[in-house]
């Protein structure tokens, strides 16, 4: 199975990293051909590139490309202009925890090449970018291929948020067992929640969703509870930040109601979390902090008159959590976790 | 108790219809000065005046400037200078029930003054336009006074839509029970629901309660569950647009999610709502036809970039019908009316 949209990729030969810039959707599909360093840091900084997955990709990319520039001649020269690209990249983003990952793996793979010359290096620092980009294709397709078990002709699910193939090497995770179910020629629906503030359902959901040929339809977030209650929604998926040992979930702002909603008409709701997400070392949703945003986010954003009156007071939170109890099941690369999480979580890390 | 905010009212003296023109808000506060038969046609037709029971006293003041205007020497002369004005008023908006319910109110009373001279004529016709802003203040107030009974000092309410004061003549139904707390020296905080497609939480509900020094705070729909798992809500009111008689709510769409999520975190979820709006002739939220309206309500509005792609379908239900099983009560000019609805409807209205 191809990716239909790739927000991320290389062209070695013209050393560049091409990247779909998501600032300007939906209204502009515009690939970057970026060669410096400094445009790689920006298309980063800006989110131009967002999504863990596919920013830890852009970040692998962009520090073999700044190595590959490099004229030094010894292990230690390369090392040191590895290195400064490496700082300059990471600063780019200092709270994406996937960009880290990402510069560190790179790191460790130079090291456990040493005794190489210098053009081997960089040929191994590529082919350890593209094992970046290749082990995400991986987790997404099998989390699609899992989810996909799910579903059967005509069926309909909602998602919440993007979590897409916009956010990853191609596939997403939310979205992958609708892409992987259409690449089996099931014809699948889906409703997306335009997921304010940000509006990354209309934004990005929607329009990824449009571009792949999946039928779809855009319902604000206070919309769920109808689509459910008139039967339209068979069942809902979406993606996750952070999962906690008790299957407690932190993921976009709104995904607690949905959740709730489902359980009360009772539809199957479904986590899609790479196991990279699963923080067994998180006990419980209660240790995981929902990071507060400025307030212009709701109140701003309106075409010509103001939407929200001066001097009143906002609340902005990014994320919430969702109990456990309200998830039929987590789908991971590795299968299918269902209740009770704190032993299908603790297992599949013990199998590990 | 005095209205801080007067939507619509009329200064007699100089003939002129007082509207606040609520397409405005929140940016700017600017009362519209209507002293023409058309320009009170085109506040109600370009919602300048808005929510049913303002529309109402719109009409009757409006129906009663035009016949004030009468030259005519005779009952039958006059009655025909009134008709023509109240024709011309009706065909503003002609999907609003409350316009039609006050022209034909006060055509009746004209009808039962048959006998006076025209001079008297007009005096009845301004005795009864009025008598329908007083009738909707005592309403607004007995319910307001009826749900202040459920709040105390420091508690904080949701809210979803607008059904406040400028929706009414100046206490508003969902929010008169804040404001009657207020009078009473209680301190009420208000988390208003920011309420997509149209914002009227945002635009309406949030700058009213700025307006009248309540203390408020703007959420996105998506939010409500964040603050009432963090134990921030202590109850919900909302208004309605017709309640069925085993207690079924059609209200702005979203209020049914809002009641699945507070039953759900154990919080009493309130209906506001003035007699005349629950349909004894309807039985279930079964028979309450919802209005779909445009798409374009979705995906426009905002500045600058386009927010969803050009080819996504829409789905824009302008209300949903709450189950009743979920209102813990139903607050009336009459009382609050408790479960079993059927019942305690019934009897009401026996009462009545």
């Amino acid at each position: 199975m191809k990716a239909l949209i790739q927000p991320v990729r290389l062209d070695d030969e013209k050393s560049e990293l091409i990247v779909l810039d998501q600032t300007l959707l939906p209204g502009k599909v515009e690939y970057l051909h970026l060669t410096t360093q400094e445009s790689i840091w920006e298309a980063i900084y800006k989110l131009q590139v967002r999504g863990a997955p596919a920013i830890g990709i852009a970040a692998g990319y962009g520090v073999y490309l700044g190595a590959k520039a490099s004229a030094a001649t010894t292990y230690e020269e390369f090392v040191a202009d590895f290195n400064q690209s490496k700082d300059y990249l990471a600063s780019s983003r200092p709270t994406a925890v996937n960009l880290f990952w990402a510069l560190d793996r790179m790191a460790k793979r130079l090291e456990t090449e040493k005794d190489q010359s210098v053009p081997e290096l960089k040929a191994a620092l590529l082919q350890e970018a593209n094992q970046i980009l290749a082990d995400d294709e991986t987790v997404c397709q099998r989390i699609g291929e899992y989810g996909a078990e799910l579903l059967a002709d005509g069926m309909t699910i909602l998602t919440h948020c993007n979590a897409g193939a916009i956010a990853t090497s191609g596939f997403g995770t939310a979205l992958a067992p609708v892409y992987v179910a259409q690449d089996k020629g099931l014809t699948i629906s889906v409703y997306a929640d335009e997921t304010r503030p940000l509006l990354q359902g209309a934004r990005l959901t929607a329009w990824e969703l449009v571009e792949s040929g999946i039928d779809t339809t855009l319902i604000c977030d206070n919309m769920a509870s109808i689509v459910m209650k008139e039967g339209k929604i068979d069942a809902i998926f979406v993606g996750c930040d952070r999962v906690a040992l008790n299957g407690d979930t932190a993921n976009k702002i709104g995904t607690s109601g949905v959740a709730i909603l489902a359980k009360h008409y009772g539809i199957p709701f479904y986590v899609c979390a790479p196991m990279s997400t699963i923080d067994i070392e998180c006990k419980t949703g209660d240790d995981i902090q929902i990071e507060e945003r400025p307030g212009a986010e709701i109140t701003d954003m309106w075409y010509e008159t103001p939407m929200a009156p001066a001097g009143v007071k906002t609340y902005n939170p990014a994320f919430d959590v969702t109990d456990h109890r309200l998830i039929t099941g987590i789908i991971t690369e590795k299968g299918i976790l269902k209740p009770n999480y704190e032993e299908s979580i603790s297992n599949i890390f013990a199998l590990v």
